[in-house]
């Protein structure tokens, strides 16, 4: 378990390098990228290319034991190039075009890009095949940011059309498979079909979703052009991405495939403030969420079932959330552990030094742009050395979350109540599960399930007769499954299914939905369940149950009420659960503590927010994100590896406000006191 | 009085069509509007046309003795239309062009489109020329729908030009009838005047009504176009439109010209939520604002002073309002007999089976998805049951309600206060009205008005010495007038007039406008009238009474204090109130109170909210929109011919929440217990 | 001291000159503003000139012994202008056109728009040389107004460039000093700099600032223009522009460089609602805040150090507000007298009747419509025969407060807290001292200071050495120096110094900025000052005391607490406070109170909100802009210029709501009763 940076010698004076080098691994850095936006200096004008810089840098870091990530720096094309090749410009949906100035203003569907990527990419993996320092690449940055997936330009048209081709083979076929006889939408030919510029009324939600899979496909085949020319110069490089959090146009599933190691950018006071439905306490504007920030880590973890690392993690204040108060004593240092808990193997800190210059110059770094040492640099140290004896196995969690981006981008091209975010949905459920304590992988319904002694999934919305297989053989199995509002509404086109919902799946449920409806906030929304009241928000079906039992019945004023809320088969060797609800906090706890129990899941009690314990290799890490110290009990005895402080028997264990313990037990045998 | 439906046979395998029919046949269903939106099925290529389906379709529901009502398929022209003649295209302000992948984005003053339009329509009309099941057409849907009245493409700037020509005769004219010697806006020729595309501050308002007027144009001619390409096939025909609900940009009063009848599309739970200024309470999210609904069941009776058609009908949930709860047990059933009483002679149910691909997934029909019977059909049935045998003459209404568009656009075009809302307006003279049970024209302020005991004009912005001499006609007559704020404030260019306000209608009301006045809602406005304190908002205006009693003062804080609120003149035969505020609902009902005294308007007390009632050729329906069911007091022996429950002697009259009574009596003998 | 009138014969029969003539010399109307947007009528067609009828009504008015400011009318180029050279057209950042129809569409470097301006300014000159009666002239108007400094178009991208190159030389020192290589942004050459249009992410900061230099620079050019053809004529006329309230985008010390008189536009009323942060109460709606409006009276006076004219005086209600109540009895009177306290010469209402065509037709004027007198009338009147004999010399204020224009800029293109506004946080300051009854000149930092008593400076951002050796001399001599937060965070080109904050002020400060944070609105922010608690908001620093004394701590919850948040500097011959927050306004009454003491500034208590007190020349202005009626104490025996009413022997003075009182007295002898 390790520490590293983020570096931009090209920003400082040549003279300055050896004692940064020096600082780093003082600071017990064992990993340092380099070169992410750097094309204008490596090659200033066309074909003329300045690497000395970068050699020089390397050796200067090398010389100190540090291992260096080098990044292909395509998403700042320089000036020279996009004034020579203009067309590789995206295209807002209206047509604007996507001017330089910033980054990530080109198409990945250009061909012009694809050959000037090929260029700049091969040239700097020669340069560096041999490199006894670099241990690795980063592909580009953060693809998507600033809403790039999804681009509107004439080759993304032609590009479309061909995938759709090559999807669907026929036009026929698309007509039948979108339905485009409504509002006479039949197209002629392939070639007719266009992206989805502006129109008087909505979008086909068929056109749409296919149009966001296509885009996505862009940037998976544009990742992998990297990923191969890479691979090729020296296949012992790993290869890596670093995505973002809570973050919905790219499938991280996908683009995994082609990589060695997943990584994602992690800023938890930002997070907290511009993608989050709630305001954020003070303590969040501290700290961030806990939940938000794990549920990104699982959600990395999972792709590719390895551990994963933070290639930015928050090094202070930063520049781009709408506040910036600065994070708690310690803040740093908590979230290098929270993500190791979370299966992380390594931390890298961004940046080194605070920028003079540019849009970043609010965005702190480990040192002040002064060059002295800014309040991360002291957590990073201390985590470094915390984290260097504590080497620990992958993550084994019992329980899956289920999770597909498409169904994520079918509900957003047709929410059907203004507050439906399928992320703060799948979060619902998330939280419930991690207030107890519970590791959770969030994979791809197509995961293989067997070893998951439960499996939520909180909205399967799109079903395939394949995919109902595969949960039923799941139930058949013993397996416990939680199902969620919205599930199988829909065929893989984006359509109705024949039968009414959840499609395929409803012999697995044994109930079928008769009813669904929206609310808005002003209206409380209640069911009975087990002989308590609870709320639930925006969402609400009426079930008809088949074979399976109610649980919950509406209470909900009108003609909602008594109405089946909430259903559970217990059929087959397993248990299915239906919940036709978006449940609110208490309910979910209740409804994830039920299917714990019953699928004999070790869980804590519900903790407080912002305290959580997460378990790996048989070690227990404490992590507060409050302001408040928490003392707690622990068996006698219990080695603990960090600790602000403990009694000499270790039968209890302090945490500081943002503070951590790790402690060497099952996470049962944790309590708060 | 009957029942209808909307159903698109190309949806559906041809097989399922006779089934379809039989169960339309079996719910008491007399119409059947078909072939909206159906261009690309009808013609797949240029001049390939493919009748047969359709031929067929008629056929099977003509069979089951049902009649059918065709559409003119040109809200959707085809893909491979658009493509060849992209020119068909409309223009935001901004340029951007309105792209196909929805409906109506074709501009109506598109040569081409023209030409296409005529190909088409002819075509099909010809079709059908003598077919016995067909009985009338819809042109084309919901002209306007999704802001599409207004373009600014090139096509509608040279028809801008011709139309200003034709209009004006000379430029001088123009220049002198707008005023535009106002920052230097002098025109040099007819073809020099654009559409009002983006400029650093406002336009000019005398330009902006023009073009308002210039785009609405646009739309009745294009209606023409069909209307007359129908009769000249077959002038029994009845030809209609269907217009929407609570709709500013196109003049019902001009289209409807061109119509045999009247029909327009009603969504109860949608309109509360998107075209209302209150927030909805949940009964009105489960059944709509039946003030809001009627007040358009009385405009379009008004257009033509004829019976109209609800052509759609909410059938169950729909798919566009912000959220969509299920509407309350019978609630379908209630909006057609609302209808009913209102002057509707059919009420068609939009769709027969909710559809299974595109926009409209979300959107319940009669039937489900799976073919099942969904909520609305079993309310569509009673309905037509109860309907069937209920016969009656035209509404007699004693009441007018002056309306004019022109007046609309122009307060639109300079609102001089964020919340002034020309229609809200209106709605507050409106619902005071209905909240006595009286009966409503609404009516172009040119109707003949000397059948109406009292005339209320919210606000007649735009004043022409005609439109004076015609009110003070009626009120020499002995008729009684009641004017609210902004009236008179302008000439018919949207200009001031010489004098002050309200200009040519000065001497009618003995008093002059001294000054206004508008006001955040922060503001506590209000006034004395009669001796009691009353609250009015956003518009105040100081009166200068020359003939005229003051029967108001403002007491609002300030300046204001003092100065007359409203005045009565009683110079001649009859009686002219001017309200100088925009009233909150208690002094618009006491306003409104004393005005129906005064011409001796039969009507009941002030009704709660959401319990209405309405006689239309002495029978009076009760529709209570609430979902708490409420006991009426009647005559003793009132015949009683829906009611969902009632005592032997019919001295009362249950009602059930959402629930209808129809009982054969006048107005004012119906009571609230 | 004077009143005046801004006039537009051209909307007006001529018949009506000179009864409107007669009336403006009634009531004591010395100025009159002519021929503003009457370009298409001077030159209808290209060439063709029409000059008479204003030849003739300067005859008319002249006759009445009124002076005449006549205008450039080139804010409002003709349409057949426009037509013929559509490339004077501005252009919206995403390249939209900014289209005839408003006003001020023309974009300022272009230089077909620069031929025609000198064209038809040449001529109107040489026409008027030696008229008598034409005083001066107002330059175009508004420059700026409706966003329309800045401009996208293509001359305006050549221009940037070529301004670029004469300021930076050689690209390469561009590149060094904005600090290029981030993310790649190096550019190959002036010409491939672009105006910054829609990019993915954030502009970099130094293209921004500079952008928004060149914009402005291109506004002081243009007006330049105006200004050397005008004194080529005839150099007795004196040359001014009509600045707005609260402007941000324009830089009126630099356009003033190039003006003998400067003036600008005040609207209480509107601005209110529209620039500032809080909701208006009702008394501000009716007269507006009298900080808010002063502020630009002492902005404006600052910029030249000479007395100002209001050029548009607010004459009743206006059109452009969200609301229009009416203005309270006297207020256009009030108006007058606060100008005139605050250095006007001359107030001049906008205009003199209302016109009944065009966007203004709710803008009312001294007189109606319909030609009777209006409110506004009466109240000009009477502030004209107060203001007759009052004779009193320019201002001498004790305070100045440093503003730069540049600072603003750097600050909105990097806000870094959604509420953090350069001028409001400017404004808390300001009021401050206002409400003490102290004079402030609001000036640029490099004015000489060596006869404040007092300095502030709330945010000096963008510090060089030069600047803050300036204010380190004016310290050495012994002058009191107050800085606000945010101070010297940035060099001149937007970049953050070599050294910590605030750089190049260090040492004068004796303290360096540890950290800074901002905050939602939602968190409780608070310090410690001299054993009192105080709230501040939105922005926190923590202060690292070198030399200073820490007069303050925080006391926000959390990290922040206890570190230091003011420190006050008494090493030198005067003193220097720095303040680390946005201090709430009771925080900044102290701190302002204690800073007037130690400077020895004298000043009132604290005055309620809405009453003010300014002393020009030993005379005292009272004036209320509340409701409620004040009487003052002052001492026996104090003459009394203009008051409402008075005791016989003047040791009270009663002031009515929205009334003035004018004493001969020091401002420290006025106190509220
Ligand atoms: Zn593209
Ligand atoms: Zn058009
Ligand atoms: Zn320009």
């Amino acid at each position: 378990m390790t520490i590293g940076v983020c570096y931009f010698p090209e920003h400082w004076p040549r003279e300055q390098w050896e004692s940064d080098a020096t600082n780093m691994a003082e600071a017990g850095i064992e990993y340092v990228r380099l070169a992410e936006f750097s094309w204008a200096v490596l090659e200033p004008e066309r074909g003329h290319f300045e690497f000395d810089w970068l050699d020089e840098a390397i050796e200067v870091l090398g010389a100190q034991g540090l291992k260096v990530v080098l990044c292909t720096p395509t998403a700042t094309p320089p000036k020279w190039l996009v004034d020579e090749r203009p067309e590789i410009l995206q295209a807002d949906i209206d047509g604007t075009p996507r001017h330089f100035g910033s980054r990530r203003f080109y198409c990945f569907n250009s061909p012009a890009y694809r050959e000037e990527t090929d260029r700049i990419v091969s040239r700097l993996a020669e340069r560096y095949g041999d490199n006894p320092h670099v241990v690795g690449w980063q592909t580009d940055n953060e693809f998507g940011c600033h809403r790039t997936v999804r681009c509107y330009c004439e080759d993304c048209s032609a590009a479309f059309s061909d995938w759709l081709a090559e999807k669907y083979d026929t036009i026929e076929t698309l007509n039948e498979r979108w339905g485009t006889t409504f509002w006479s939408q039949r197209y002629p030919s392939f070639e007719a079909v266009d992206p989805p510029q502006p129109t008087p009324a909505d979008h086909h939600p068929s056109l749409l979703l296919d149009y966001y899979r296509f885009a996505n496909d862009s940037v998976v085949d544009y990742n992998r052009l990297h990923a191969n020319l890479l691979r090729e110069v020296n296949d012992e490089w790993f290869v890596a991405h670093n995505f973002m959090g809570d973050f919905e146009t790219l499938d991280a599933h996908a683009v995994a495939d082609d990589l060695d190691l997943v990584t994602w950018d992690s800023y938890p006071t930002g997070f907290v403030q511009d993608r989050r439905e709630d305001d954020p306490t003070l303590d969040e504007l501290r700290a961030g969420d806990p939940d938000q920030v794990s549920m990104n880590h699982d959600l990395y973890r999972g792709t590719n079932d390895a551990p994963f690392w933070v290639m930015e993690q928050q090094p202070g204040d930063v520049n781009w959330p709408p506040t910036c108060p600065q994070p708690g004593d310690g803040a740093m240092r908590l979230w290098a552990h929270h993500a190791t808990a979370h299966g992380a193997d390594a931390v890298l800190y961004f940046r080194w030094r605070r920028c003079r210059g540019g849009q970043e110059q609010y965005h702190a770094g480990l040192r002040k742009h002064d060059g002295s040492a800014d309040r991360g640099y002291h957590d990073a140290s201390q985590a470094a050395a915390e984290l260097d004896g504590l080497d620990v196995a992958h993550v084994d969690a019992p329980v899956a979350l289920l999770h597909d981006y498409h169904d994520w981008w079918a509900i957003s091209s047709q929410p059907h109540a203004p507050d439906f975010d399928y992320w703060e949905h799948l979060r619902t459920y998330y939280r419930a599960l991690r207030a107890r304590g519970v590791q959770v992988d969030i994979v791809h319904p197509e995961t293989s399930l067997e070893d998951y002694a439960l499996v939520v999934a909180p909205t399967l919305h799109l079903m395939s007769e394949e995919r109902a297989d595969h949960l039923s053989d799941y139930v058949s199995d013993g397996g416990h499954l939680l199902l969620g509002a919205r599930t199988g509404y829909k065929d893989s086109y984006n359509r109705l299914p024949d039968a009414r919902q959840p499609g395929a799946l409803s012999n697995l449920v044994g109930a079928t939905v008769d009813q669904h409806e929206s609310f808005p906030a002003s209206v409380d929304l209640s069911l009975m369940y087990d002989g308590d009241a609870y709320d639930y928000r925006t969402w609400s079906e009426w079930l008809n149950p088949d074979e399976a039992d109610v649980v919950a019945e509406h209470t909900t004023a009108g003609v909602t009420e008594a109405k089946p809320a909430i259903i559970r088969n217990e059929a087959r060797r397993g248990t299915v659960t239906y919940v036709g609800v978006w449940p609110e906090a208490e309910l979910a706890n209740t409804i994830v503590g039920d299917a714990l129990q019953t699928a004999g899941v070790t869980s804590t009690d519900v903790l407080p927010d912002g305290l959580r314990v997460a378990e790996r290799d048989g070690h227990v890490w404490v992590t507060n994100f409050t302001s408040d110290a928490v003392t707690l009990d622990v068996p006698q005895g219990t080695p603990c590896h960090v600790g602000e402080s403990k009694t000499e028997r270790n039968d209890t264990v302090d945490v500081d406000p943002f503070g951590v313990a790790v402690v060497e037990c099952r996470v049962d045998d944790v309590a708060v006191e």
